[in-house]
């Protein structure tokens, strides 16, 4: 079975598992307060333009969410989110067993609108019952998004916008960033996406790490404390240096960029075949992530060799499905799903 | 000033304000242990034909909500409920901090069918993901809705079979169940209700009392341990005896849906005064809460004299606004506004 | 039985019924909006000197408590009190389920001393650790305290100075204030009070009315959005005027003190009779609750009679108990007891 | 500087690390629903005789401690330990984030009693006022405690019978556990624990793995939905076969014993070296936690050359300090600091 199902089947980039065996018997504090944690940071500081941000490493994306959104909210202050937001269906309810309430807003293939937002915003405000509504605080975004979709700097220009405009934070989910910025059509850049959010986090896990996130917090209100907040979510490793040292690896010499790159590639490859097929998308993706609409026989056989995802029915005919691929995609597996693609 | 914008603008029905001005000087154990609160308890269960019934007095009907929600679920587990449920839009994100998800469904009228509760559980459980998503637990509904429609037997039992098959809780927000019990074409009574439900509250504050809301649990499994998270969430009232009382006269002589009757019948004047001048309606109510869509300068013409709630703009000419009866409401005042509209 | 076990045997003080009897018709907006709330909160906030002081009215003592901490703290930071602070031991963890650590030290006689607060939070900011440990940030006292004893102005300054100094918040429950302002000896007004702590609230259920504590607070950073909380939180009153007639009642012409005074006047009956009995207490108090150390079979005999509170085994022949006095303590009942206790 | 200070300093036991490198571009699904986790939960079944014990990976010791007390208790529901405990002092109130009341009894040198929790438990169900307070049902212990000590067989199962009798769960806290196990004197086994508690983890974050704690249930009813939760919280590791293979691999050929048993042997040398000394200590030992209470001026000298963690002040000449070994302490320089110790 070769997996095309999710991007984090296999473990980590070999230069990063090459600097973790590198680096397993040295002796360092715990809890992120090492020399590797250090320059890990600095690193992204500047590959972020952003020398005041602070960045801390967290575990996992679910994790990053909610313990940001907890440590930025007051009790009464909710998260707004396209209804496809990983926050609002794939956590289990974490931001809620904070305390908050997630605002779901429909968006448009996974994406939110600065002026979505508005009109929930100014509908808000003008209540004279505000007070009994949960009040929307923090915007977040995914970039790419759950669907794949990407934002552009004039449509995430427009949500800072509006944010500094009705006093909210912006916060960007990068689990998947990487294969934003590698996007053809991106006109994104790391320190674009610093300079327009509060916060964001840049993925690891999904991209070259074994496990990972990097949350940059540019916001200085956003700041203080925030380490207590991460221990009391179970979000401190113990030996934050492995945080470090990966990151660090992945922040030298563009190894990020590079291997996001190469996952774009990938999934064009497969975009390609599906289209020479004639099918459809659920929605046109740029990224690692590909939602093809797949004759149910084709899938049928398909899958006896390939995991991919279900995603949604469409007809009695056809599914929609997700491939993915990542910085570790084989070029061979990929060549041999298009082939299968072709022939099915 | 005549105040319709509401149905919680007076103190309590004189009956209730007598037998406190009665009681006022009895010395009573405090929390809800004494004799008035066990007589208003017994009054309800003979009310409810549910003798095995746990009876609690709380104070307000968002405390009911979270308190009943909170002392239900386990951490992951959502409640599910109209997107116009009372737990979703106006109570500040209560049961969210408790740290509980409201899993919101379309609705109609603002009610719920067993269907799109079924669609939505066993889309849930079909998924390999589930345990991505907060678990649909419990059906949270409203009767009357907010928008003043009503159940009906058929409806409610389709929700409780549902809820059997599907082992789910299915709570109902009664804040004004008295005016939905004296509604034309109600075809549920109290028993039914609780014969249902695994939990409700009749509603005090806005039928009769000057607060309170009588919390009813019928399924053994919700009764463990509740006063413990009364009493956490601060909803056990030290003189609990003013609850006891106000139950006990409103459960008396049947007072309770006699005052109904009124608010009800009040409000088929209005909505009857509506009709013929050819408004039409935001939404067909049998019950104390009517949404007329009404020209803008017959509003600010009828602003001039009554309190109404704005509800939603129509269009540049209508703007539906709710008018609210109660059991205090005066016929005088009723005759009055429906001249207004009649003369508008 | 004549009860003397707590303060809240009966409903409320005649003055505020009549006042209650005399508005219940009356229309008024909801939720604390109307002309009753606006004139009370204006009396306290002349009562207090304290003219920039916002007042909420809230329903009981607990519910006070966890909103107002809720409010002011942030998810790592921790409320630090006495070992037999009412949020400690008497709220079932009422304020932990906001998310909140409670930090005990141990009190003498049920008060904390400046010196103990800055032991504790000069230990949590030296340890190197410190993030891994809940952040003290607000320091809860109650006067008079759980054990009756009061605060000197001295003891709350040394308090408020070094709450400034170390940047807490202090609070004070005083849902018994009333009988710490009327003790002999006491040195603080409600405008001490006011002045030395960011929040604060004056107790009406055990002090004249049928329940309704105002929360007074005073520091600009505590008061953003409270209403919000107070709603998420079940303590906001649909009929809010309610509290608003009531506080407008207790103070008008003085009547909370006046009452306060005649519950430490009968206090002081039962203590002497005590004392003239040779019995000794579990601590000295000056306020409406005392402590006696009754001899078993004195306290069999006198149970058959009055209601008491059992408070702490002291050895095989005597028990400590509690008697608590109100403003609704008849005197004819004082020396009917004074009686007894000589007799026994 | 060699570090002594805590046991977490290095990476991971190079088996461990060789089966990372070996495993690295297999593709598993994830979250923990691999082979690698199936087998390694099975090593652990064996090696527990549990054969019905559900094994959830959790990333690190706070998370495995909230995740499961959020998973088991009641929103009313406390959870009891040492004031020594780590859930009590070190994890900046995550268990309180979670919405529960931590219970402190004193303890003695870590440990608590089985005779301290009836006292406590007996008082809450006693006191007519349970209501009042928060419920205490599930016992929190760390085995190695947090000052190193072990619980006996006998005490265990004094625990044990007594959370059966007053129906309260028994949760024990391996982080160190192999330490415990390989003490001297120690007489309770892997099957002991599973048998005699409701859940406990077996930490290998501190026990050679890079990260990762082993949770073993035993309680049939903590079983349900513990994947929701574990979700919910953020403990669910996308690539959780990383968990998997460590675990496989640790419990493999009894390498977690083994590497236990060289840290205990590692930290009986360092003992007795401060024994030599004359040097008391803080308590006594048997584990890889040594508190020797040392002169300021030997301290200063060691510190020079040695990192170890303050621990409390004594008086004005000496100094409680902790050292740490570990399965990656190298016996040189251990070799090296005895005698650093016995030249200071």
């Amino acid at each position: 079975m070769i997996r095309f199902n999710c991007d984090y089947s296999e473990g980590c980039h070999p230069a990063v598992l090459e600097a973790l065996v590198r680096t397993n018997m040295e002796q360092t504090p715990g809890y992120g307060e090492d020399a590797h944690c250090e320059r890990a940071a600095a690193l992204i500081r500047t590959a972020c333009a952003a020398p005041e941000a602070a960045v801390h490493f967290l575990v996992g994306g679910t994790q990053a969410n909610f313990v940001m959104i907890a440590a930025a909210l007051r009790p009464h202050q909710a998260a707004v989110c396209a209804g496809t937001g990983h926050i609002n269906v794939h956590e289990s309810g974490a931001v809620e067993a904070t305390g908050h309430k997630v605002i779901a807003v429909p968006g448009t293939n996974g994406k939110i609108s600065a002026a979505q937002v508005r009109a929930l915003v100014e509908n808000h405000w003008d209540d004279v019952t505000h007070e009994h509504m949960a009040q929307p605080k923090l915007v977040y975004v995914s970039n790419p998004t759950e669907l794949g979709t990407i934002y552009s700097l004039a449509e995430l220009t427009a949500l800072h916008d509006l944010c500094r405009e009705k006093n909210l934070y912006l916060y960007l989910d990068g689990a998947r960033l990487g294969y934003a910025l590698a996007a053809a059509g991106n006109d994104l850049t790391l320190a674009d996406v610093a300079r327009l959010t509060d916060a964001f986090y840049i993925g690891g896990t999904k991209v070259g790490a074994l496990f990972g996130e990097a949350l940059v917090i540019t916001n200085e209100a956003l700041k203080e404390d925030f380490r207590y907040i991460e221990k009391q979510r179970g979000a401190m490793l113990a030996k934050g240096r492995l945080l470090g040292v990966q990151f660090e690896t992945l922040f030298t010499d563009g190894l990020y960029l590079k291997i996001s790159r190469h996952a774009v590639d990938m999934a064009m490859l497969i975009r390609d075949a599906c289209r020479a097929e004639g099918w459809e998308f659920l929605v046109e993706s740029p990224t690692n992530q590909q939602f093809p609409i797949v004759p149910v026989e084709a899938l049928k056989k398909l899958g006896e060799k390939y995991a991919y995802s279900p995603w949604a029915k469409i007809d009695g005919r056809r599914e929609a499905v997700r491939f993915c691929t990542s910085w570790a995609t084989r070029e061979e597996d990929v060549r041999a799903l298009a082939a299968d693609i072709a022939g099915s």
